[in-house]
């Protein structure tokens, strides 16, 4: 980041934070409808802490904290920066109000805008790539504060709805692209993120790989289409699953996507604008890599390596055809909207945007990943266990924010992010 | 309840429940920081929903719900009513919002209101006997309405207070009473409520009972007094425990009374005021039953049952020596005040106030008990397992809600209340 | 004791527990289906632990401990002797074998058969005491062994059965006593056991009360009458049961007692002697407090204090109906045999024997009852919680054991024992 | 395998499995410590239920169970042949007795022995295949069985000796080689199984990769070595820790590998001989993913993902330096024997036996692979989720069940197992 532009990337970053807050009651802000879910108010306090004590106390001569209580009330899972509110009991807690975390926020604001404009050229380098990260992180967690909104409103008896949504463009007689598995040539490729350019320690170092042809879904399975894999026993037959799997799925009663409910006979899908009929076009979302993976062997298919995700994305020419993102504001994935063209059903949709993609890869340390010592080494490296890559950014991702190379990363259970997925098969 | 006077006591008590919330800020009314505790909103909520459910349900015709999903939000554990949402996650609801459950609240009353004006002669004692249960009903909210947001924000990092405390009358150089056992006669007796003016069910029949002498301390022990059991390795030693208590005191990590902190050497108290210095002098709170009874080995005495609690009561004129109540705005027992009076040691002090006391009784039916078939067969005959008996109100009781044939119960290893004790003995 | 009837005392009661596990297979004796249960060859040990723990460690001189680690595998609850394996674990031992507890059984008898020859005449009053409370708790482990390896053996879904029971009389055409509530005289009355002769301390000291005329069931209820409770929907309807009942027995989806199992449309029930058809006319058993109180409720009845179980007990001549004891060896509770004799339904029967009777009575210290220091305090008064009292003992209890008297408790879930109960009613 | 050998190797394999049950007592065979152990009994059981189930089942005209209902008792996991007794009550079943378990397999011996010799030739590829499976999976029980024997003998406060070891050779003044790492060459390489020979389908299909070079520990780590990480803070340090690892270490108060405890300031281990002084030169064992990765942070290294083991495997002749099996007797890993060789620090040891090795990877499928439709396509592939690869066997695997392709997994925080680990560096 140059020096010129960092007042304006900061501020920029900051005010969407706040302005999808905008329509929350104070009340919403207080909630946790789960321990994987935090508070609004807990991520609006959680992104300020972060540059305050990452970047204000280190380079402050003499910084003296907003309220030193923060440090610990705001901390989310930093073991350098010392103890926290255990994580699953953050809804509980009324104090500081909305209004003093709104406080904190600006004057975290004031400092980083007075600390930009005097800091020496020799520290700025050190500085930029801190103030990066924070920003990063800080989209990070408004892709977060969009879908822990959602659960907490979703549980709520009354069913509230978090905003109207843009038009989505589900005209009547619209279609997609019928379901279809591109070739992409094997080989040795490459991966990961280059040298230059923001990306995550854990997209580094780009490396060397030898993968086999495979094919892989021109765009991401459809409600319709998971609809006939429930339809088809696909939640009662244990052979399908994962052993797991199957043991979550049966104690917790899943019988479809989370925020799907069946209501009168028809599956209904709690949205972030309310209560709706579920649109078999769209892309399924809020399911388990679990839910994916039995899918994936119902359908004789198998979920895509990350790597194979990534190969795919540069074999083909995938910028054209941009999903949703949050900047849409849809907040919700959106059916392939390529029906009509000719031609369309060779090209690879949806890679980007809509929902995050789970592949088959678990999370762990690219070769020749280093892991930092200090409070940033905490950042990725210690989640490499139990979790499951995911790609490709959501209809709640910043559209900045995401890129090929980008690994998301969560347990095989949670369903609370926008996730869906597409298939890949060993031949075409 | 007179017809007349049916206005002004709803509005009346009504009114306090709202004045008690007036110092919380909007977060505060969402919060339930255990599943024992309520967030204020529902206690606002379900206090209306009693009135809307019990009284305008019936009595209106053609009766239409404020909201009918009002019903189901706002239940507590009436299964007479239908379902309603699991206790446990009360504080996970951010709507209805406060401003909603205000207006909720508006509404019901309007409707009483215009009930109350309309409604004949011949059905008005059986509303009136419903509308008294309803405001007895608002009152014990209102008590746990105090005790709820202690909880809540005690567990707060912030240490938030409520509001200040009226005055005390802790000045320096005060005395208290010291610790006496007064003698009471036995013999047969009669305890309970008698068939003239609002009692809970619970407390009738009146009936009699035989009963040998005993002896009561002339108030509830105090914190310095309670100090010297735990300095004495009281929470140390399992055999001065009940096992169940044992068992809950380790699990738990029981080491001093709830809201007891140990900073740098010195036991502070958290209070609805903030966090101060432990007065040796006040009634010692918010310990369990577990507690009491530990103590009471320790020092080689017992507690008194609910029956020689409410025969020493009759038998010492304990009306002129008031504890505190809701009323006085303390929000926190007070010491026994009349050390320096002649002869107050052969006084019983604190029998209603300060501090709920623990007794030694189960809580189970009184002989002749006749648990009604209705929805308020369910308010107390439903609970008559597991829980023992506490006399005498507290000091979040408002003054005009607390007899002396009162039965307040709760579970053994509850410390959330106000409770504290009083001891016995067998001979004087 | 007398001293010249020690020797034939011990060794007796020594025996009727080993003769008990005649039918166990080795692998019996090693199992714990549930923390409930222990490991018969737990029972095994732990009374002898007992008798070393209690009387040789104390009255040896110079006492080496047969291993000084069973002290610690064998304690069961007793903080004043230190350390023990925690109670669910028991199943997990597999040492020492069956073959050893034995022995350690036959080396603690010699030394009791020595220490007996040798004792000092003015010692022998304590060790006698010491001695009668060691074989009266070997008495209540001996009922605890059968009801523990029927639970074991019923868990086993290959339903094994203990040993062939002796004939129950259930003559085919047979009948018992209708169902009559007998009248009991109230007044001043006393209860618990006198001075003289063996009693547990919760059972003294006796005392008086004042109590009302009731009326008590002439026998306990039947599988026939508890199934129409069942056929009723009892299992269905929360308006009939406790609360705290109702959500156990929603969580544990009881929808009968303990043991019975509904196949192919009908009820049968597990017994020691293997599944077969219910009984109608026999006693029901394995229920909990909170089953008996839902029955009574729906009865529109209520269960007897323990109060008036005991007066009833005195009030009419009871000892010529005996019910089933253990030494009968018929394991499981038999229908009242009297249906045929004139003026039969006049006569209180099973009072004592068949299954213990769940009374309304929470456990709690008589007036004037003293907890002792020493270990034996730990006995019973550490219990005095979240009990409730069951009265007469049942077809598992050795028949010199039971007394009009005796107090045994339960906590209100508890199933596995023989308890059943009658009901009581406020006029007759 | 050749139908002129199937019997002498059933009969071989089958025999093992009860030599190593020769040590037990019957009360060994019944316990489940945890629920990762099973009971010997029922390993003994399962392994003849497979025989019975996989092969005896279909290939027997006319079947009739020995007992229908073992089919459910001792099947495990498999959704394809029916419900199961639940894992963790595994040891709460004291029937079948050992005796008819024994018994049991006494039949299933003699009707494979019939079946081997009825079989017509066209049928006997198919079968031939399913018995060979059956040996290997009962090959997998016998190491499970001394894994789950050490278990239930440890947790026992007697810690009870399993069998008096073998000479181990430790003997006094003995070295082991210095630690060191050799250089493996990278570049495209294969790894996984064959066409050609016995191996589980999740080994299969060999396949190309692209690794870089590496270097490799030439031995596992030692007792020694890890108690220096451990006396460095090792368990004290969270930022060496995943952070799923360190919860773990915390909530289970993990202080050093399972079976090690400090006694009077010195640390022993218990072994299946008993309990004994640490050995420094041995390697350790018996720690998890979690804590092998924790050391390997510490040490500035990484494990080595399973590919490099393979191919550095491959890459040195590995042959000649076997490691202890379960044929050595010894039932414990045992110091790297060549201390005292010229050049003994180049090559590569302990590769099988001793220690299962922890890998960095994750238990997923190779390209290519296929999961079976049919109940064998649940024996490895449905596991496919939340575990690490580990490779090489241990001291409690039999010699000829190991192979350089075979993958074994378990939870990264299982320790029950011989499980240890060596290093790997990025450079050499």
């Amino acid at each position: 980041m140059k020096r010129s532009e960092a007042h304006a990337a900061y501020t920029g970053t900051r005010k969407v934070t706040e302005d999808l807050c905008a329509p929350l009651k104070t009340e919403d802000y207080v909630i946790q409808s789960i321990p994987d879910v935090s508070p609004p108010k807990w991520h609006l306090g959680h992104t300020s802490w972060f540059f305050e004590r990452v970047i204000l106390h280190k380079y402050t001569e003499g910084y003296q904290p907003v309220d030193e209580r923060y440090y610990f009330v705001f901390n989310s899972y930093y073991q350098s920066f010392g103890d926290r509110v255990a994580r699953d009991i953050r809804g509980t807690l009324s104090r500081p109000t909305v209004e003093e975390v709104y406080a904190y926020r600006k004057v975290i604001d004031e400092r980083i805008g007075r600390l930009l404009d005097s800091l020496k050229d020799d520290i700025w380098p050190e500085v930029a790539s801190l103030l990066e990260l924070g920003l990063h992180h800080e989209q990070q967690h408004q892709e977060l504060l969009v879908t822990d909104v959602k659960h907490n409103l979703a549980m709520n008896p009354l069913r509230p709805s978090y905003r109207e949504a843009a038009g989505t463009g589900n005209e009547p007689g619209r279609t997609i692209a019928a379901s279809a598995y591109l070739p992409v040539e094997g080989g040795i490729i490459a991966v990961g993120a280059g040298a230059e350019g923001f990306a995550w320690d854990n997209e580094r170092p780009r490396h060397q790989l030898l993968i086999s042809d495979f094919g892989i879904m021109n765009r991401v399975v459809t409600c319709g289409e998971y609809l006939e894999f429930t339809q088809d026993g696909g939640y009662e037959n244990p052979l399908l699953w994962l052993s797991d799997g199957w043991d979550t799925a049966t104690q917790e009663s899943w019988k479809a996507p989370l925020y799907w409910e069946k209501i009168e006979g028809e599956w209904l899908v709690m949205t972030l604008s309310g209560l709706r009929s579920i649109d078999p076009l769209e892309p399924v979302a809020h399911v388990s890599y679990y839910e994916a993976a039995a899918y994936a062997r119902w359908a004789d298919k198998r979920l895509p390596t990350e790597v194979e995700w990534e190969r795919a994305a540069e074999f083909y020419d995938c910028s054209s055809h941009p999903g949703t993102f949050l900047d849409d504001g849809v907040y919700h994935p959106v059916p392939c909207a390529h029906g009509s063209r000719p031609g369309v059903g060779n090209q690879l949709h949806q890679m980007l945007g809509d929902v995050w993609e789970w592949t088959g890869s678990a999370y762990l340390p690219y070769p020749g990943y280093k892991q930092e010592r200090g409070p940033l080494g905490e950042y990725n490296g210690k989640f490499m266990s139990n979790q499951m890559v995911l790609r490709g950014g959501s209809c709640a991702t910043p559209r900045n924010h995401i890129r090929m190379t980008y690994r998301n990363f969560f347990k095989p259970e949670k369903r609370w992010q926008f996730t869906g997925f597409r298939l890949a098969s060993d031949s075409v």
